[in-house]
């Protein structure tokens, strides 16, 4: 039995025939040439074909300015590629990325491909234990620019959001390697101050520490952070390749959660006409790469991505449809306290609410920004609008008052 | 004294201001915050500040359809990012690359940033040394799909071409490592032929191989196809980043040229809105990550890049701007024998004419079509018209006949 992997394009085309295109898709990323095939070699060469599943032709309405569009679906036998990220995205894109208006949309995978990928190590679930946190969504803190920054500086900044009670706290990811805070020594500090704030707060939280340099080191630097105690790994995956990630999501010895960040992704997902859809790009191939966390741009802030394909991201990384563990969806960019309830109500609780400026920006500063979150988080877990929330907690009302509320 | 690497974007907005866009990436992308920061403190954080270098705003002429746009160059102190190409990305384009129509255009690297890159290893004159062919334009052949093939059907292909008189021969980029034409054994074969071929053509040539499989197992497989004797590598550049391509190249055990594909390069340059210039991605940082050759989809055939672009690729493999090596320009795709004086018009003779199906279609089969092109390009380097030539040559004559000649 053979057994395939399907790719789903967009293409564009104002007159052309999408039938067409979809079989010369099919014939010319597997076998080349088919019709002008003696039957006995295409009788050998039969499981390397591709196949043309659905051709689904939009024609633009009178009067409407839309353009003329076919979503295309063609299956490729998983015999003619090997078990690895590359060799299907080259095999369903490479070319023909380059090739006109055309948009990879979506890839389904066989069992046979997926079972060179174990998923998210902790995904939600795992996550959850780590942090003893059942139920309600969990709260991420980004260090502001600590560009410049020395080792106690950094120590001041993570002692703040740590005291404000978040349960995860990330590195900036344009933190590289530098002699002021060298990974080692940046970990060792940042852990002591976690310790002193758990002394306080009772709540235990992770540090999502950015793993950069040079790919082959990549693994090295992931090991010794986690060595020295990081308790969870921070990684810019596009600029390195989704095949790095699964390599360090599968390592065996890598055992903290992974948050991988969308650098880089909107010179893949933002074209109507080209690249790659978001859905794909930061939600089912993050998750079968590995991720346990996956950020993306929130609808709500100043990095805008549409609501819809938030929506379809955070689909993509809980599905059931993959026998894999679940990655958190980290809607981030422009989140403030007044934002929680529609959070919530978008995406429910199985969601990281990641604040920057909106915890470093609060008027009584971080550990009452983290606060503020804190209490907003609890008002919208118990149906309580926050203004009326704000009425008894000081940190939530100087944020809605300098902020506003979600609506 | 400082150094600067400088990211030059097209940024698209009906309205807004882009002075103080570009100074809020400038700010936002480095130190964070600026104005806000007490005097001493800015002093500490002088040197870690982005700088707006110019602001070139375009406004649409009234009744003319085009949108109003800024090119915007930024400079971004050396001391913020490591000597790595994921850093410089990360750091340039990062997060930016999701904030609203802006497109990277173009860097330019510091002396500094640019110690840790030695280019290409060959370049256009080491690999002319190799071949033994010092002005003319190189000829490279395409396997045409072998997907399926085994040893036999594999070695007949590369034969045929060889014998055609080909310079170079390149993988197909869809043929991955798999149990009918494994990778040491398709190189022994390969390297059988290109033997055989040499007593009877008395030229040499450069089999490039496609380097597949898991990013940490790629120099490995490198290696093995290098130890049986492999005279070139292949290598798929953007699914695995350009670190990778560079890490590759400035391996001292990696000892052949190296050709890189642009698979899945359609998913970054053709929007004028979103991504990464043609330019930059193809030219720029494939010459820096040390590429010996660089395709890209030519202006001529059926996958189309604009002559423009086509142009401004070749200027960055070549320009001396850069000290180091220079890259072959190889334009692919849709290249028929009748299209050489174009081509070398349009390239001089720095230049690869790489051919597919203008080779393997020719009526005589794939060794008159490399004859054919043989031809051609002895003919345009003589100034001697494709017509007038193709009447002693039956082999340009059968290409011209069906393929037409250049106008």
């Amino acid at each position: 039995m053979s057994s395939y992997c399907t790719a789903t394009y967009r293409i564009y085309d104002e007159k052309g025939d999408f039938q067409r295109k979809a079989q010369s898709i099919a014939v010319g990323m597997t076998v080349g040439t088919w019709t002008e095939l003696p039957g006995t070699k295409q009788d050998e060469m039969r499981k390397h074909l591709g196949h043309v599943e659905r051709v689904e032709v939009h024609e633009p309405e009178s009067g409407n300015q839309v353009e003329r569009y076919a979503d295309v679906s063609i299956s490729y036998p998983d015999i003619n590629f090997s078990r690895d990220i590359p060799a299907l995205l080259i095999t369903t894109f490479g070319k023909i990325s380059m090739d006109g208006k055309i948009k990879l949309i979506d890839l389904t995978f066989s069992k046979d491909f997926l079972s060179a990928f174990p998923g998210p190590k902790f995904g939600i679930s795992g996550i959850r234990e780590l942090l003893g946190v059942k139920e309600r969504p969990l709260l991420m803190s980004i260090f502001k620019s600590v560009i410049g920054y020395d080792l106690d500086g950094l120590k001041e900044q993570f002692m703040a959001q740590a005291l404000g009670g978040v349960d995860l706290i990330k590195d900036d990811e344009i933190l590289f390697e530098n002699p002021l805070t060298p990974i080692e020594q940046r970990v060792r500090v940042c852990l002591e101050a976690a310790e002193e704030a758990e002394q306080i707060t009772g709540k235990k939280l992770l540090y999502a520490v950015n793993i950069t340099g040079r790919t082959s080191q990549l693994r090295d630097q992931a090991l010794k952070a986690i060595d020295t105690g990081a308790s969870a790994l921070l990684f810019n995956v596009l600029p390195y390749g989704f095949d790095v990630l699964h390599e360090l999501s599968s390592d065996p010895d890598i055992t903290v959660p992974i948050a991988a960040h969308p650098s880089l992704a909107g010179a893949f997902y933002p074209s109507p006409h080209y690249g790659i859809s978001a859905s794909l790009l930061l939600g089912k191939l993050m998750r079968i790469a590995g991720a346990d966390l996956v950020l993306f741009p929130s609808p709500y802030g100043s990095v805008v991505m549409p609501r819809a394909e938030n929506l379809a991201i955070q689909r993509e990384l809980l599905s059931s449809e993959l026998a894999l563990r679940t990655s958190f969806p980290v809607p981030s960019a422009g989140i403030h306290p007044g934002l929680v309830p529609r959070i919530l109500e978008d995406f429910g609780t199985d969601v990281v609410v990641n604040a920057g400026g909106g915890i470093h920006g609060h008027p009584g500063g971080a550990i009452n920004g983290g606060l503020a979150f804190v209490q907003a988080i609890d008002a919208a877990l118990n149906g309580v609008p926050l203004e009326q929330a704000a009425e008894h907690m000081p940190q939530l009302k100087a944020a809605l008052d300098i902020w506003g509320g979600s609506r």
